[in-house]
């Protein structure tokens, strides 16, 4: 069995780190694809999936802009999912799930389980409930060949208020980081990454310094590239070089590649599509520049 | 306008502060209903509402248990959501949710606007991504009379790997509770509590009291009340005796009232309602006892 860690690695050395977002916001959805519906968002989705399909290994659909549709919008996310998986994308689900053990092993059921309904490759986690509340998850990670994604440092402005606490002359983020080590252990791919993935965002370089130290084999999942204005060389640096390629994680953008201004006045999907198609193409060239930097 | 902490005080008052919690584990839904199915669930869900109903005051699903059955758990969460609202109960939806701004919108739409798909009186919300994450929901609260409740301590056993870290003399909980005092004070209702509650587990109870310090009007949603172990003296800790009654927040059972032994060989829907029920009552006296004593 291939595992995520493997997969995403060589999906990385092929395509670069490049993952795309598929935030579909409240009434950005174009007219085109039907508009701000499930219906809408579930074409928007596809259109999305057969361009990003060959040109990025990685994609990450964000739950809560298909749940405000209610299960209708739910449905467009099976979808989506099924599609991006069957076009041969890894799909990180954006769920930032987590709860009590017998909870958390109904959301892992919806999204980590062989044919579960939102079925992905991995999902993010919430990790304030503590290590049990991650557990589910990483049973099915160990046994499915799945990744689970863990909220360490985010790119939010209010990530300080709590992510930042001094805990005994560390910020809390790394003392969190620290106690994820075991569990990165004991999801050790054979490609010498874990399929525990971090949450670490790409607005604060020193921090993702910080991450990697105590973290050394835990992929990377960087937000906040693109629109959040993370740069492109503050989005690498908890990345790792490796000859002429890069590894140990990926750098996600949503709005600058799911609504760039050129995309805006597109009359046709076929034009929508290329305009997308130069987005991520730009978007994947500025991030090469960065590793040969 | 009559706010969520005004109908939920009136409500603890006139039925107590038991919350029914609806968990439907894994096959655990009896065979009566049509067994762990979305269908199953959703005619379960109606059953037990039936008998909730005019027994308390607050009934709290708990999402993940309906997500693992995809899109149809999804419509059958929102069709008992309609259910139990209609019947006059007030709903916490046990959700969990958190994220970034533009998500968080999302998710709120989706649990907290008029209409919305889940549309519920209060959602359980996940601070570890810091206050920002909060706001889109206490905007809805503010401007539609809504609830929202917020992780603090909760009751599983790894709730100590990082709830319990010092943070400068105070473990992480406490400064989180501490932190969201102004929004407790915007949240104000005309009831004298707060609109926004706070999940503080029933398995310490010297710690709610330091909670209850730290944020003197914020209602508490207390879980891990019967099969988690919580005695009610316990579990009642954190709540304020008002004359013969009880104020400040609800003590939420789940397994202990989903599936009671004696429901377990009931061969009709009427035969399991009354096991059901006889388990409301037998927690409800408990936890007037807890009161008078």
């Amino acid at each position: 069995m291939t595992d995520f860690a493997a997969r995403l690695t060589e999906g990385v050395r092929r395509h670069g780190p490049l993952c795309v977002g598929m935030d579909p916001h409240a009434g950005k959805v174009p007219a085109l694809f039907g508009g701000d519906t499930a219906r809408g968002l579930e074409a928007w989705g596809r259109a999305l999936i057969e361009v990003a399909a060959g040109k990025v290994a990685v994609v990450k659909p964000q739950s809560g802009f298909f749940e405000r549709h209610g299960p209708e919008g739910m449905a467009a996310l099976a979808a989506i999912t099924r599609a991006a998986r069957a076009a041969g994308l890894i799909v990180l689900m954006d769920a930032k799930r987590g709860d009590i053990g017998s909870t958390a092993e109904g959301y892992a059921d919806a999204f980590l389980s062989a044919g579960a309904p939102f079925e992905s490759d991995a999902v993010t986690l919430n990790p304030y409930m503590g290590l049990d509340t991650l557990e589910p998850f990483a049973v099915r990670a160990a046994a499915l060949g799945k990744g689970i994604v863990v909220l360490v440092r985010t790119s939010n402005p209010g990530a300080a208020d709590f992510q930042m606490l001094d805990v005994g002359g560390k910020p809390l983020y790394i003392r969190i980081a620290e106690s994820l080590r075991p569990l990165s252990e004991r999801l050790m791919s054979d490609c010498g990454w874990s399929n525990l993935m971090m949450v670490v965002g790409a607005t604060a370089p020193e921090e993702a310094r910080q991450v990697r130290a105590a973290a050394p084999k835990a992929l990377f999942l960087v937000p906040g590239y693109g629109a959040q204005n993370g740069r492109p060389e503050d989005a690498m640096t908890g990345l790792v070089r490796k000859g002429a390629n890069v590894e140990g994680g990926v750098i996600s953008a949503s709005r600058s590649i799911n609504f760039p201004a050129s995309a805006a006045g597109a009359a046709t999907i076929d034009a929508w599509q290329a305009a997308i198609a130069a987005a991520i193409d730009s978007a994947r060239s500025e991030l090469a520049d960065a590793v040969a930097a």
